[in-house]
């Protein structure tokens, strides 16, 4: 039994997906495709046999449609998402979930209503098989407590629509996830340091920064966040542990030695991916897969609306944080019971 | 359309593959999988809605077959591989080939006699990211001219069927096979040395040996072969060219720093995958995909009946390198046009 | 022309010193030594053909003196410097200069006063191959402008004496002067977080920290550190600058795989030196010998009086900021013009 | 009592030693020098307090002469030895002993007339800081017993008077006297093999080359020796053990990220030392401390006349495996109880 999948928004994440589900994704099918856009929504549809819609809802309710993929933008995931409630759909959700703490506390109250969770939002890296082995080696103890993760986020550069604002809450919110995820704590400060900005980074942008997190599990992480740093697109993560540190990121499947055209002397070392689509090339398809497997089993898994919402909150006070210079603290509601 | 194909033989690796193609690859679904062991062969169709038998002919008649994939052992290969020409039915073979280059010649001959390729073997090596990217760039030119190759094959134990032959023609076959793809060139002559066998290798095992390949392109090629190193499974190789050198193999996902339990010494590294299971699961996947869009598409890609053919005459050249202490050329039959 | 040194102190560094004066280094001879405890003093001067003295004075004025090397502990520094300036001999004082800042400003003074700088203070860091390199890829500019330094310093364990204020004032100081002499800027502030404490770290002692500092210049540097990390001596520093990252102190000499007793897993990695007398053997040696080369052609170069006023003001708004949790500015008074 | 040096030849190799025992060294002074070429004898001593000679001889009889070093070309070599001897003066001499087998063999001879050695070859990589832990790590045992050694050994390019043979007789004798010294065997056989040329090399050099060598205690050993391969200088060597493997000359103090300015993708690595004297700056430096300080003691360790016979008979045997394509044994003389 194939499982058949609305794909709602069809951009770039969006056609993507569509093409991993047609291609790659074992058990499951597109049934639908829709985006306001009815050309792309055409061209990303080309070649299979699916519904084509400009109105979300209709995708929703196309012939053949258990589940949903929202690739949409962030402002029309709210009404997305509880159009596919109202059919009990299961929906895996492009981050963010919506784009503030209020939009996300909506849905979480929503599954509330329902009484069961039917959101799974794409923070891809919990799929990435290095991030994987490294929350299996720091839930296996055999390092002690996780203290500290000096984490590192690179772009090569920032597209122009790029706002001082999104280095965290479009970047850093990875992070957000993976601090929570990685050590399973919440986020309860944030602090921002900005060093002189890069004189490659557009005028308007503070790039890089320093964000700093505290978790009510008394650990600290500190994030670079640098999106015109040229050379690539590299995500690290160092857990230092009471018994020892372990990192990602930092290896490398090829050592070429060869002398530089720019310098002349020679070096050995491993290529940086160029960009995400190749680094979480692989984390993007376990993801659909893993989603498509426990939709078939009846199951939710992954990170979810309350991720979702945490995420977006701790994003609130880290912009605060990167106004004011100051200490910022994260409050939350309280977690309900459909998420212990 | 999903392609139905039948599973000869449900072994370990036969197993392995009924479950992937069940649960990962996409486009593609079990028909029909044969054993002789009647509850081997139920026990890896267990939920599956799909033909068993005993008899591989009975299951690549059975109803929705359209391919095979043949992972029988190796003396069985040549029957299956003429009845599903028979049947014009498209092969992904598990190497060898066939035991003997006697027996892939004949292989060969039977697709001549068609006039069209049906079989790919199963050397999943080309398959893996790694090897990919190291074929791209030797074929890229930016280094210049591949001017050696430096191989490890390495293996934390032997199973205990192991013999001192096997080093050549189970385990360095996928260096030769690897050696052809990535220079594009023929092995023209195999040279032994053989060490001091290890104390922790079984007694009647020859355990490491280097062997050494002179290519038809002007290469040599040295690959340690240890199938009793202890500390897990490694291939690495470095193609040193005119410009420059790449190795794959060496890198890691991890860097873990822990003081050792052994010297009380800090350390920084990485993990050695245990077995080729997990070293090449990905290649596995691709390989299976790989084959299954290119069946959809009508066409035959990947390593051939003919690929399989040299890989068993150098293997044969290198087991009497070994016995002799001697350089033993090798010598290949012409190359069909079919297969130019 | 062998320059005659007084060793003020014979304590383990000082030892090390006469070992090295005597032993390693060239061009000088150790002349005096000196210490409170007598029969230390004779220890180290076995086999050497130099006065002994418990009283400092009496070495510096024994005969043959050129130039002094103080190892004694911070609070005698201030009175031997002040005592070799009268002599107008050439010092190399071991970190820290004074233990205060009050004290430093003195030196300083002292050497204003002298109209000429006798004073080298031992950030031996500034010696060491790896810092050397770096300094001068910074200097070079072909990364463009340093943006932030991510620094780790991590020592096996803490000997019993050590106190949260040293986490600071004795550990950090090195990261202070390597920052200050990589970036050519003085810090302005400084801020430190606090995990909780590792249960590996003595109860008293709240390690480890992150302590951050903003520079005159604009950068952002944190600074782990964390002196029971149970794994050996680790001190790196990663610049990350406008078009490129450098790091030092990741790299190893050796690469070991091998399967590890504890989990049953081969790993390939590199040794963790056990402390810093093994890491930064190498700089001791260089920076004795260019101290040494420097006095004989009547130079005075490395980090002086200054830089040891510097450090100490940054250091004592640290343990503020440890303290209070809050951001301490670093107010420095006006620097001289000998130290321009 | 500081050791008067005679420094026989200041070409760039003499006239390094010059620098290195005036600048460098502990407890040794120039005390004499010789050059055919006065000139150039001249601009090696200035500065120094020695005498200067044109001839050998007369350099060995100068006033305060208490061991000598010799950097004067191979040819040149058995006439200052034995002039050396004349006067019971250690020797620290420049590899070759000598430019052949026979020669070599003479100068054991004249060691064994006198009854006590007085000679050591200038095989610097036995100071070599990864050497030495590498073999220390191999007598420790920890890995078992060596059953492979993998050795690189490649220069950026190669001087124009090099040639094929000096591949193997002044390059790969590093690689036979650090294989005797590694695995404390002798070595019985070479065989070479020649792939075609880089194009990057001289018309008659064959560029690179892979040799082989087995040992008396049934090691087997490969070296590729590449002089034309134009990133840089580097020397690896890795063992392979009975219970795991280590590596040299793969590690790096720096890691660079950058953007290639060739391909415009981001590569992380490490930089490949240009040349021998970087390289091996240090076990330069490590080789003539050791001997001054073991002359100082009466002591002569270190690589002898018959390790230097050894590399000789091992170099000729090598010679002739690459003129003939074949295995060539290697017979060495009996080995006298002198250097036992």
């Amino acid at each position: 039994m194939s499982l058949g999948i609305a794909v709602i928004g069809t951009g770039k994440m969006g056609a993507d997906h569509v093409r991993r589900i047609h291609r790659t994704t074992s058990g499951a099918h597109v049934a639908a495709v829709a985006d306001p856009d009815e050309a792309r929504a055409k061209e990303a549809a080309a070649g299979i046999d699916c519904a084509v819609h400009t109105d979300p809802a209709a995708a929703l309710s196309a012939p053949g449609v258990d589940a949903v993929l929202v690739a949409s933008p962030g402002p029309a995931h709210e009404a997305t998402l509880l159009a596919a409630f109202d059919r009990g759909l299961p929906v895996l959700c492009e981050k963010p979930l919506t784009p503030d703490a209020a939009g996300a506390a909506r849905i979480v109250a929503a599954e509330q209503r329902l009484g069961r969770r039917l959101v799974q939002v794409g923070f891809m890296r919990r799929y990435d098989s290095e991030y994987v082995r490294l929350k299996a080696l720091l839930d296996g103890g055999s390092l002690g407590r996780p203290l500290m993760l000096h984490c590192r986020h690179r772009n090569a550069s920032s597209p122009s629509f790029f706002t001082t604002e999104m280095l965290v809450n479009d970047s850093v919110v990875h992070e957000v996830d993976a601090t929570r995820w990685l050590l399973g704590q919440e986020i309860t400060a944030v602090t921002v340091l900005r060093p002189a900005p890069s004189s490659y980074a557009p005028p308007a942008l503070a790039d890089p920064q320093l964000v700093l997190f505290e978790t009510d599990g008394g650990a600290v992480v500190d994030v670079e966040i640098f999106v015109n740093c040229g050379f690539g697109y590299q995500v690290r993560c160092e857990a230092v542990c009471e018994r020892g540190s372990a990192e990602i990121g930092t290896g490398q499947e090829h050592a070429l030695t060869v002398q530089s055209a720019v310098d002349g002397r020679g070096r050995r070392g491993g290529e940086i991916p160029p960009d995400y689509v190749v680094r979480f090339a692989d984390a993007y398809d376990r993801q659909v897969q893993a989603w498509v497997d426990a939709t078939h089993e009846g199951r939710v898994e992954g990170p979810g609306a309350w991720d979702g919402y945490a995420a977006a909150a701790v994003s609130e006070a880290g912009v605060r944080a990167q106004r004011t210079g100051e200490r910022v603290p994260v409050l939350l509601r309280e977690r309900p019971a459909l998420y212990a």
